[in-house]
């Protein structure tokens, strides 16, 4: 099934992200392109209360056009370790340092046309440690409970796919 | 927490996305660059027979460089409802008609860089019908209980976020 690049044509290199236009041979020798967006991956985390109250950040984003209600998250640094990446947004976006990191694997956002992977994970045993965040990130912190949060997933007031993904495998996990 | 658009450079106009960079007013004033990847948006559909065994689908995905398990999903045309584009994809891609289709609302898969929503749906009650594929889509079909389905969520053999995200919605609309 697997499809082989002959060829590839760097298009972009940004800030963030990077565009390939590869030329591609097909399981049936047939050829096509395929654009992919090339991404450094990312880590998002549920930081979670003894009591099941979530830590949420709000932030408007231009891609939807919206403030959206996510968990915590960023990019990695080239070669950074995702649990050190965690450690620190955590402390930069939520003020808290976490007692415990617990993997709840991880996720491609878009397979058909983006290299990006995001680790999950699950924060517990929270303290107090800030970090200062990044100049261009304009985000406020919202509390609730874990039950509330999963309410928002079904209205569709929580849609971004990170959190999504991540409240429901924490609500499985817990029984909740 | 708004940002305002001051400059946009268009980089970048392929089959699926397209690619903008966007010099932005934040909300304190000074400014910075956002990439952001311009997508049609798409239709993702957990299909499901009446004793909750759902259809999947495997495919090779260049961005992840290997097979993965998805719910079938299609990218939307320009102006197509994404009903009647859930209705195209499931016949195209697993041979089945849906008697039902129901929102499951849908996702922002990655609102940090790109426009891309997906409509979630749960279709019931399918009937056998085909429609022709894409030349370039090679795709398996799989089925398999919902229940061992989110044992691959857990296991992180499903790592899709469209896949992840609309399958425990299922699982928790049923109580599974």
């Amino acid at each position: 099934m697997n499809e082989t690049i002959t060829s590839t044509k760097h298009i972009f290199e940004g800030r963030v992200i990077k565009l390939d236009v590869h030329e591609v041979m097909l399981p049936d020798g047939s050829t096509s392109q395929r654009e992919l967006v090339r991404h450094p991956g990312a880590v998002a985390i549920v930081p979670l209360d003894a009591d099941q109250t979530i830590h949420l950040v709000r932030q408007y984003r231009i891609a939807a056009d919206r403030v959206l209600l996510e968990i915590p998250a960023g990019t990695l640094e080239p070669g950074e370790d995702p649990l050190v990446c965690a450690e620190r947004e955590l402390q930069e976006e939520i003020s808290f340092k976490p007692g415990k990191l617990e993997s709840l694997g991880g996720i491609f956002v878009a397979p058909g046309y983006t290299t990006e992977y995001i680790h999950l994970f699950l924060a517990t045993d929270l303290k107090p440690s800030s970090l200062e965040m990044d100049a261009d990130e304009f985000i406020e912190t919202v509390t609730m409970s874990l039950t509330d949060a999963l309410k928002l997933i079904e209205t569709g007031e929580i849609c971004d796919s990170k959190t999504t993904t991540a409240l429901m495998i924490v609500a499985r996990k817990l029984g909740v």
